[in-house]
C-alpha cells in the first residue's frame, strides 16, 4: 500500500467534499465458491482500498464529516484462526498503516451510525445485507438509499490518477503486455483455447498479482465477453484475446490483441484488421483534454464505416450512417472506459456518474447505451481505447428480417462474412496536458508486427 | 454432463427418500468481484449439479415428492445478452439434457412453493436472500429452516460414488498429479512462490477445468491454509504444496506434496518427513469398509507420536499421549475428508451429517474438532488421507506458558524447531470391497523419489 499520508489526505479531502454526516465504506468479505470456507481469490472493495488501502477481509470504515473521527471496525483472530491462517496483524496494526487511530469490534458499527449516513450502492449481496441490518432498512431499499453526494465526491477524486497511482497502473499494464506477448507466442493450431488461457494466467499470477477480470479469449471474437475456452484452434482462425493483470494493490491493466492461429492473416482478415487499426489510431490521435469521449467514439464509428464502405460491407455516407446508428451492426459496444482500481473504474458507483454528468446523460439507444464513458476527457484520466468489428450472425438475421439500415448495410456481402468472428484492438492511455500517453510497453499491433511475432513463434522466418 | 437417465434416476431416488413435500434446489448465480458485472469463474452448486447436471447460472429446480412433478426455473436471454455472451441454449433445451420437461420463468417460483418445502442451508448470501423472498421468511431464519430430511437423503446418495463418477474423479486426480509433478519440477531457489502457483494454475486450466480450491503453496507449510505467495524461495526451504484440479463437470482432486527447494532435504527435514510418510502409509493400510475413520485418525496420531518420540520431540507412551491430545501440538487438524463434487464433499450440508451420524457426534476438543470425517468407512466412499507435522510457534508459546502436556512434549528441543515449517502428504482413495484403491497416477512420495525428481529438474544426477 502507499504511505499513510496518502490515505489521510484522501480522507481529509473526501470529508470536505461530502461536508456533513457519516461516510460508511464497507470492505469486502471472503466470497464462497461451493461451500462456505472454499473461497474465491480475495478482492477488497476498490473505494475501501482507495481510502484505507488495507487488503484484509471483513473490515468496515467510517469517516465522520462533522467530528472528523475515523474508525475501522473489525474482529481479531482467535488461536484457531492463527493455526489455519498464520499469525496476522491486529486490527489496530492494520489501521495504523493508513493513519487511522481508532478501531472497534464489528458489533459496534450499528450503534455508531447515528444521523445522516452516506454509503455506496453495494454490488455484493453480503454487503447489502450488512447495510440492511445496520441501518434497519429492508434489503430492497438499500441500493436506492445510496448517497449521490458520496458517489459524486468519490468520482471527483478517483477519476484523476496521481503520479504514484500511474506508476502502479503502468506496472499492471506492463504485466498485461507480457500476458499478450506470451499468448501470441504460445498459441499453436491444435491447441485448446484453454491452454492459452492457462499460459496467460500463469504470467499474471507469477507477476505477484492476479487477473483484473476473467480472460476473454476465443476464436469466436464476435462474442464480446466470451469465457468459453473449449474450442480447438485451427489454421485460418483468428484469436481475440482481451486480458489484463491486477497488481497486489488492486490497480488494473486491460488490453486486447487479435492474431492469426497460422503465421499470417487471410486477405479478408487483413482488410478488416486494418480498418480496426486505422480506427484505433484515429481515436488515439483525437485524445486530448476537453474533447467529449462520446465524440471520439462517434469519430471512431465514422472511420470504421469509411473502411467498411471501401471493402463493400457498408455503403452511402459515413457520417449519416453513424448518425442513424448503422455502424452498430459491426461495432455494438463502446470505444472505451475509465480504468484504475477497477478495470471498468468505479463501475459499481454507476456509469451515469463516472462516465457522464449532469449535463450529459447516458444514451439508451443500441450501441451508445454500451458506451461507458461519454463525458469530456480531463488531464489524469486513465482510459481504454478499444474499437472493434464483430460479425454477429444473430444480429444480422434480426436486422435483415426488418430490412434495418438497408441503405447503409450491404446484406448480401455481409451474409458471406457470417463465420468471420471478431477483431478488437485495445490499449490504455493517460490523458496529458496536451494529448495522451500510452501506458506500458508497446505490444505488436500492426499486421506486419503481429505476423512477425507469429512467424518467429512458429519457427518460421517472415519476410 | 452424464446422460439424462443418470439425473432422472437420481431424482427418482431422492423423491423416494424424502417422501413428501417439495424439494427446492438452488443453482448458483454469477458472483461479483469488484463490481456487479466483473465475475469470478462461475461455479454451479454441487447438489444442483448432482441432480440436474446443468452448469448455467441463475437456475432453480423443484422436485415435487407428492405429484412427481419436476420444474426448472430460469429466464431466457435477450438479444443484448446474445451480443455480449453469444447464442445460448434455451432453458427448455438445458432442462431436456437432464430429463426435465417443464420449465418456467423465475418469477413463478414463489407461487410454486406451497406446503412443505425442503431446502439446503445456503452458503451464498444471494441464495439466502432468494429463499427469504420466496418463502417469506427473514434472512436470519433461513439457515435454521433447512431440511434435515433432505440433507440426510442427499448425503445418503452423494456419499457413494458410482463408476461414472469415479472415472470423472480419477480424471481430476490425474490432472492434480500433473500439477504436483509440474510444481516439483519447476521450483528453483530465488523464485517467488507465486511463480510456482502460476505454473500450477496453468496446468489446471489447460486441462479444460479449473482449480478445486485456491492453491495452498508455501515455504511456511505450518500455516494450514496459506494463500500468501510472496516469499522468495531459498536453499534449505521446504515447499508444502496442497492443490487440486476440478473437471468441467465439477469433480475434484486434492493432493499434497512437500519437497525441498534444493535437491535434497536436510537431515532434520528427512527425519520428520519420514515420520509423516510412515503415518500416511499406516493410515492407508488401515482403510477398509467398517472401520471408523476417527480410529484411523487416532492410529495415525499414534504412529506420528512414536516417530516424534524417536527423534526426541515427544516422550512417554504414544497411546496415552494421543488420548490426552498431546499430538495436536504437531498435528492440529484431521486426517482427511470426503471428496467428490466438492473438494470437502458436501461440506455445505454440515459435517455432522456428512462425516458423522446419529450414533457418532463430532468432537469439540482441539484437534478432533477439525476432523471432518469420523464415521465408519463404506464401499465407494472417496476420501483423502493427509497426515502432517506443523510447527506453529504461536501454539508452542501458548502451550508452553501453561506447561500443557509437558509429560509428553519435549519443549526444550521443540524450541529449536520453531523455524521448521510444516510437512503434509495427501492422496485420494476410494474404499473398495476389501480395502482401498489409490485414485490417479502415483506422484513421487518417498524421500528418494522426491529428491530424484528435484535433482533431475535441477539438472543434477542423483545417486
Amino acid at each position: 500500500m502507499f504511505a499513510p499520508h496518502t490515505y489521510i489526505e484522501r480522507r481529509k479531502k473526501l470529508k470536505e467534499k461530502v461536508g456533513t454526516g457519516i461516510i460508511l465504506l464497507l470492505g469486502n468479505e471472503e466470497s464462497s465458491i461451493n461451500f462456505k470456507d472454499n473461497w474465491y481469490h480475495y478482492r477488497q472493495d476498490s473505494s475501501f482500498l482507495y481510502y484505507f488501502g488495507i487488503t484484509h477481509p471483513g473490515l468496515t470504515g467510517i469517516i465522520n464529516c462533522d467530528s472528523g473521527e475515523e474508525i475501522i471496525f473489525g474482529d481479531e483472530l482467535t488461536i484457531d484462526h492463527i493455526v489455519w491462517s498464520g499469525s496476522q496483524p491486529t486490527i489496530a496494526q492494520l489501521a495504523s498503516k493508513c493513519g487511522v487511530n481508532k478501531t472497534l469490534p464489528t458489533s459496534k458499527i450499528a450503534s455508531s451510525l447515528k444521523g445522516l449516513v452516506h454509503y455506496l450502492p453495494p454490488y455484493r449481496t453480503k454487503n447489502q445485507w450488512k447495510l440492511s441490518e445496520w441501518l434497519g432498512s429492508p434489503m430492497n431499499f438499500i441500493s436506492k438509499g445510496a448517497s449521490i453526494e458520496l458517489i459524486k465526491a468519490i468520482v471527483s477524486m478517483r477519476s484523476y490518477k496521481t503520479a504514484e497511482e500511474l506508476t502502479e497502473i503502468e506496472k499492471a499494464v506492463n504485466i498485461t503486455a507480457d500476458m499478450h506477448l506470451g499468448a501470441m507466442r504460445y498459441a499453436k493450431k491444435g491447441m485448446l483455447e484453454a491452454e492459452i488461457v492457462g499460459k496467460i494466467q500463469q504470467i499474471a499470477i507469477s507477476g505477484g498479482g492476479n487477473l483484473s477480470f476473467p480472460v476473454i479469449l476465443s476464436k469466436d471474437g464476435q462474442i464480446l465477453h466470451n469465457h468459453y475456452h473449449g474450442n480447438v484452434l485451427q489454421e485460418g482462425d483468428m484469436i481475440l484475446c482481451d486480458t489484463g493483470a491486477e497488481t497486489t494493490m488492486g490497480y488494473a491493466g486491460d488490453m486486447t490483441r487479435t492474431f492469426p492461429v497460422g503465421h499470417e492473416f487471410t486477405q479478408r482478415q487483413k482488410e478488416l484488421y486494418q480498418i480496426v487499426l486505422d480506427t484505433h489510431e484515429a481515436a488515439i490521435a483525437a485524445l486530448t483534454p476537453g474533447i467529449q469521449y462520446k465524440d471520439v467514439h462517434l469519430l471512431a464509428g465514422k472511420t470504421l464505416v469509411n473502411g467498411l464502405i471501401e471493402v463493400g460491407l457498408m455503403k452511402g455516407n459515413a457520417e449519416e450512417a453513424v448518425s442513424a446508428g448503422a455502424h452498430t451492426m459491426f461495432f455494438q459496444c463502446g470505444l472505451g472506459h475509465m480504468m484504475g482500481l477497477d478495470v471498468h473504474d468505479m463501475e459499481d458507483l454507476g456509469e451515469q456518474y463516472v462516465g457522464y454528468n449532469d449535463s450529459l446523460n447516458k444514451s439508451t439507444i443500441f450501441g451508445l447505451k454500451s458506451l461507458r464513458l461519454g463525458k469530456k476527457l480531463e488531464k489524469d484520466f486513465v482510459i481504454t481505447v478499444e474499437p472493434g468489428i464483430y460479425i454477429i450472425p444473430e444480429l444480422i438475421d434480426m436486422w435483415k428480417a426488418e430490412n434495418k439500415h438497408a441503405e447503409f448495410i450491404n446484406y448480401d456481402l455481409l451474409e458471406t462474412y457470417k463465420d468471420f468472428g471478431g477483431i478488437r484492438i485495445e490499449e490504455d492511455f493517460v490523458i496529458t496536458e496536451s494529448g495522451s500517453r500510452l501506458l506500458g510497453k508497446p505490444v505488436a499491433k500492426t499486421i506486419n508486427d503481429v505476423e512477425q511475432v507469429r512467424a518467429e513463434s512458429l519457427g518460421l522466418m517472415h519476410e
